[in-house]
Order: structure tokens, then C-alpha cells, then sequence
């Protein structure tokens, strides 16, 4: 019987460093041999799988594959789409597994968050049901660092770094004008259902007195007259106050603050996130001349400012993937176990596809400073390796350089899917 | 008779390079003794000079001027603060005549934009007025490129290369995922009044479907019938549609889009600025999924991604203003001339500040294409350079180091100004 060939398949948003997972994958494929057979990359995620839209990964020359490994987005395409339960519908399962017999494949990659491990859970599962021999395995990412078991997920690391070190930035900036112009200063930050990025703002300052001065996390109800008081505050001792606020920023009865805007004149519903809101509720109470930036994508594709350590997890956890399934491994996902905090060491490990997927991890409360608005030791002792490292892409006539992977499309043998 | 001593002002918004001009003029004033005595440093802007808050710049160890260089932000505060004119109200001038005399200051670099320089103008003719021998020169220093004669300002090659390399890192982030998720993006950048920063954005492209797809500037009248079409075609070409977009957008009118949103159901005026109102107007007409960032602030004080080009023009100005005062000169601003393209090269020249205050550099409408939504070759030629180069400042624990410099108050001879 000929060794298994293997797809590896990208999935939910991307991040500045799931390349690097790729290239770990298509590196520890290409050591494995003759164990593993051709490694494919779905095109668009689960959709190339459904409809046979595969790319031949051996085409690459290993220069190919390194620079890969520095290009931010996804570079083979990622999809937002949630397959539907087996129970209910089969159609998709059964189209999977002929895509898969067709073209010899026997081992899946799958490189995504929460709703992505449901997708790589459901999958490891399909080879019992239909009798065809399947191993699906989980590969983290996500820069809402909300995945359960692992110390942390590739991709975080790099946005909390963009995070920080442009509350930092941005703070030096807003201090230096504060007397004569803005006195307060909102970066909105990505995390709706944890404040894990909002977070790592605060290791812009080292606590005291220092930028940030307020952090809004999801997990901290939020109170309008307790907030704006602080800011208020803050002005009065520094002269402005910075806050990173978290777009998952809601009140005690889970309502967003984003949603809380009004409608215009014409019904429409006020667009704008949060910050416009946290702008709009300072200016009205305290008149204080005011800015916001929202970093929304920038965040997670600033590639010049990854995270070497996020960089290493990332590549560590395809080359562990690869090594868990050649040992027969299924239904699990790769996870970053952290070993010691000073110095920081980690090793890769693993945990069953069914403890993590569709379950979100928190910021935990000791991460919180008791007054809600900043973050504890613990948090930084947590937080400050992962952001550790500078790993550079290189630069050519003043830009970082990001190459376009060039693969040939594996030719198909079933009808279209529809 | 003593030498004179010299005061350093910064002035308007600050940038990411601005300090390096501070330690232009510091080193350069060391090396030019005894010719020049002290060199002070303004508190706030030309507040400090107002209130007789100087700082002792003599005490900074050569150490210590390196370091502030690499910080970005004002880092001895600046003002937004205009002086009345000496028709008006002579009261501010006859009392920074009076600190200038108690101080010994007989040279005032003074280091801003537009406005600043319309200061420094007015400062550069206080001494015939008033009968005190004061040298004023200007050093130029603003993110939005629009002082008049010199070639660039000290500032926009480093918020060009931020928004540039900001831009390409987004585009590949929406590239990947367009086809299940968020088809079109917006980043919004400074520039009121013109669309040098904007322009910067596609130095992320080359051009030939690359992103950006479309850039709006402030000399472009904006027509949404057009702009929408627009944004089609590139969503039905490409998949999706990035859009770099001056804050300074405006109607055929003169009416800023910014200005345009309505009022919400408290009569509020909707905040948000540019990208939510193309977002909701997208979101109307095409129905498309959108997402958009606003870089504010992070855009000029990312001194994490400054550039080297950029950061050698701001320390030249200020070495070059030093020398000027020192040859006798008043009442200059310090340019910067290019003498060559290909390669790119550059001198430090100098033009007489009635020539550059209160005037505003647009963006030459052959820097813009035909269509209005793009830059030419010429622009690329021009911008190029600007953004070349990387200067790093140093990194602990995953995050860039920016110390404060920490001088002594000089002791007050007069009493206080109200």
C-alpha cells in the first residue's frame, strides 16, 4: 500500500505568522518521507477540499517554502464555513471523502481556531463512519488566543505585540502635545469575547502612571460613570489617559458597547465599533479633545513586528503535526505547553480534537487588575515571552517582502461539486 | 561680548523622527563651540518659552541625545498655540523678548509645520522690532508633506513607509479570505489638506491589480456614483477591493465625507470620521462585507518602522539649522533638496521663511492618475526613496526601548506670565 498523501488546509482569519505553520507542515512532510506521500494545500480552506481545488506543494523549492513562511495572510486562501452536522446533512461528508480517495490523501492538517477544530473534530471522525482511512489534525491559530488546553496560539503572540508596542508608540505621542491638544487617546483592539489582546496593551508601561491608563476587557462589565471618572482622573494626574479598549467591551447585560450607538436621521444604524462610542460618551461628559485609532486588520497581519517565540510556536506546531500523524495520531490537536516562566521554555504536546473544539478560553480574573482597568503581574509573567523576539521579513526599496507562493493546481477527476 | 545661547522649540503634531532633529541640533551646537553657549530645550512648545520653562540640554550625556533620538513623540512637549499677530497684541512678544534677554538667547531653532513656521517668522522679525539681536530658523517637521519648497518634510517618509507597508500587510490578510468573508477594506490615513500620505499607500502595489485599488485624496472631488462602480469592479476582478483613503476626502463642494454622516436619534452628530462613511455607504449600495482601520496617531509615531531616509533628513535639519544661525543666518527655514532620482540623493539647502510659512504643498495633480484613484509613475519616483530603509531603535523584551531624557529646569529670573 502506498504511503498516505496528506492536505493541508487553512481556516478562519488569518494571522501575521500561519505561514509558518504551513511551512512547517510542507518541512516535516518532506523529512517524513516515504512515510508521507505528495502533500497538497487546499485552495480556500474547506471549499478547495469540497471542490477538489487542490495546489501541489512538492513544486516548492525549499527557498519557496521559507519564504512562505514570512508572508502574513493566508497564502493559499482560508474560509469561513461551517460544515453541517453529519446527522444532518451527509452530502458534504460524503463528497470530502471522495475528494480525499481520489486523490490519495489520508492525513489533513487543519490550521484554525475554535470553529475551525469543530470543522478538524468532525473530519477525524468521518474515516470510522464512511470506512475510509482518515487522520485529521489540529494546528493552532488564532489571534484571539481563546483556544482551550495550550498555553497560547500561534498568532497571538505577534498581534499582542503589534498591540503593545503601538499603545506605547501612540502613547509618547499623545503625551507630548496633551497640554495644548488631545488629551485622550482610544486604540479598539480585536478580542469580542476575550480580552486576551487587549491584554498585552498593557505591557506598553510597566503599571505606574504609565500608558495605558485604562483597559476595557469583555470580561469586566463595563460602568459608564466609574469609566469616564477614571479618565477623568487621569487627565487631572498625567495630563491625558490612554485607553486600549477591547471591541468586546459590553455592560453587565452582555449588550456590546458597539451596538449601543444610535441611528441617524435616515434609521440607519450608527456604524463605527467602539471607539466612537467611548469618544462620543468622553466628550459629552468631559469635553476632553479626543482620538482613536482601530487597528482591526492591521493587528493581525503586521508581519514586520511578529513575534520571533509566536514565530517558533507557529512552525513548531506544523512540524509536530506531521510528526503526530505519522505515528498514527488522529483527532488531536497540537498544543504549546509552556515548561518554565524564567526563562521562558516550551515544548509542544497535544490534546483530543474534543476538548477544544467550540470551547473558548477566558482571560482568567488574576489576569485583572481588581479595579477592572488594567492587568496583574501574573498576566505580564504570562503575556511577556510570547511577545519576545524580533523576526523581520526582508526588506527590498523600503517594504517588507512577501512572495507569492507559485504552485500548480493538481489536476481533477471528479465532477464538480455543487 | 558672550556667545549667544539657543533655544530649541518643537512645535504642532509630533512625528516619529522629530527628536532626531533634537539631536541634530544638540550635537551640532556642541561641536559649533564656543561660537554658541547653552542650548535649552522649550517645555511644551513655545509655551516654555512664554513661562520661562526651559530645560538644560548640556546635562544629556552624548548617550542620552542618541537615545532620544530614536524616540518618537515630542519628547519635550510641543503646543498647538498661535501668537496673535504683533499688530494685535504685543504683550507674548515683549515677554519672550524678556525670557530670551534673562536667558541670554540669541538663536531659537524652531522645529514644526505650516503654522510653526508662521511662528518662527514672526519670532525671526521680533528682534528689529524690538531692538534684540535674535536669529530665528525653522526646521521643517510635519507627517503631511505640505510645506511648500522644501522637497519633503522630516516626518512623511516615516508615516509613508507605515501606511505603505500597513497597506500591503491588510491586503494580504483580505486577499486570503475574501471568498467566504470581508470583500472590501478601508484604511484611513492623515491628511487633511492633502494627499501626500495617501499617495504613500500605493507604494504597496505595484500598480497591475495590486492593492490598493483605490486611493481617495483630498484633491480628488469624490463622486459616489463613480467611486461605487469602482469598488465593484474590483470586488468582481480581484475578489476583493483595499481602499486607502485621506481623512481629507471631500464632495465636489468642498464638504468633507467625514462631515457627511447624520445625526443620531439624540440630535448627536455621528463621530467616526471617513472609513465608517464609505463603509455604510458600500454596505448600502453593494452590499458587501467590509471591515476598515483607522491609523491615527499609530501612523506617526511608529518610529518601530521609521525610515532610515526619513531619520537622516530630520538629524540633518537640525545640524544644518545650527550651521546656518552660526554663519549668521535669520529667518530660514532648512529644506530639504534632491539632486538626483536614480540614485537618490540629497543636500540640505535652506529657504527664507516668508516663503514657506502659512503655504500649503497640495499633491501635484501628475502624481495622480487620470482616473483620480491612483498614483503615477512620478509618484512612485518621488515617494520612493523616501521610505527607504530600515532603522530599528532597540528592543527589550519584545518591545522597542524609548527612554526619556531627563534634564534640569533651568532656574526662573522673572516672575510668572498670565
Amino acid at each position: 500500500m502506498p504511503a498516505p498523501n496528506a492536505l493541508y488546509v487553512q481556516s478562519g482569519g488569518p494571522t501575521a505568522v500561519i505561514n509558518a505553520t504551513a511551512q512547517g507542515v510542507i518541512e516535516a512532510v518532506r523529512r517524513a518521507r516515504p512515510a508521507v506521500g505528495k502533500l497538497y494545500a487546499a485552495r480556500n480552506g474547506i471549499l478547495g477540499a469540497l471542490h477538489e481545488q487542490l495546489l501541489d506543494t512538492d513544486a516548492a523549492s525549499a527557498q519557496a517554502v521559507t519564504a512562505l513562511g514570512q508572508r502574513p495572510g493566508s497564502a493559499f486562501g482560508t474560509a469561513r464555513y461551517k460544515l453541517a452536522r453529519f446527522e444532518d446533512d451527509e452530502r458534504e461528508y460524503h463528497r470530502l471523502i471522495d475528494v480525499f480517495r481520489a486523490h490519495g490523501i489520508g492525513m489533513v492538517f487543519f490550521n484554525g481556531g475554535n470553529d475551525s477544530m469543530d470543522t478538524a473534530l468532525k473530519l477525524s471522525e468521518l474515516g470510522r463512519r464512511l470506512n475510509y482511512p482518515l487522520q485529521c489534525i489540529g494546528l493552532p491559530k488564532t489571534v484571539d488566543n481563546d483556544l482551550p488546553v495550550t498555553d497560547c496560539c500561534p498568532g497571538f503572540g505577534s498581534a499582542a505585540k503589534y498591540v503593545a508596542v503601538s499603545t506605547r508608540e501612540a502613547a509618547l505621542d499623545v503625551a507630548g502635545m496633551a497640554r495644548t491638544s488631545t488629551k485622550v487617546f482610544i486604540l479598539e483592539v480585536m478580542g469580542r469575547h476575550a480580552g486576551w489582546i487587549a491584554a498585552a496593551g498593557g505591557l506598553a508601561g510597566s503599571g505606574a502612571g504609565d500608558a495605558p491608563h485604562i483597559i476595557l476587557f469583555p470580561e469586566v462589565p463595563f460602568e459608564a460613570d466609574r469609566f469616564l471618572e477614571r479618565v477623568r482622573q487621569s487627565v487631572q494626574r498625567h495630563e491625558y489617559c490612554v485607553i486600549v479598549a477591547s471591541e468586546g467591551a459590553r455592560y453587565a447585560d452582555g449588550r456590546f458597547l458597539s451596538e449601543a450607538g444610535g441611528a441617524d436621521a435616515f434609521g440607519h444604524k450608527q456604524l463605527g465599533g467602539l471607539a466612537p462610542v467611548l469618544a462620543q460618551m468622553i466628550q459629552e461628559s468631559l469635553g476632553y479633545k479626543h482620538h482613536y485609532a482601530i487597528s482591526d486588520y492591521l493587528q493581525r497581519s503586521a508581519r514586520h513586528l511578529a513575534s520571533a517565540t509566536d514565530l517558533e510556536h507557529a512552525c513548531a506546531a506544523g512540524r509536530t503535526g506531521v510528526e503526530m500523524a505519522v505515528e498514527g495520531g488522529n483527532a488531536m490537536m497540537v498544543t504549546i505547553k509552556r515548561t518554565g516562566d524564567d526563562p521562558y521554555t516550551w515544548e509542544t504536546s497535544a490534546a483530543p480534537l474534543d476538548r477544544v473544539a467550540n470551547r473558548e478560553k477566558e482571560l482568567p480574573r488574576g489576569f485583572i487588575t481588581d479595579d477592572g482597568y488594567g492587568i496583574t503581574a501574573a498576566a505580564r509573567t504570562y503575556l511577556q515571552p510570547l511577545v519576545e523576539g524580533e523576526a523581520l521579513p526582508p526588506f527590498r526599496g523600503g517594504l517588507p517582502v512577501y512572495e507569492e507562493i507559485d504552485l500548480p493546481s493538481v489536476e481533477k477527476r471528479l465532477p464538480a461539486f455543487d
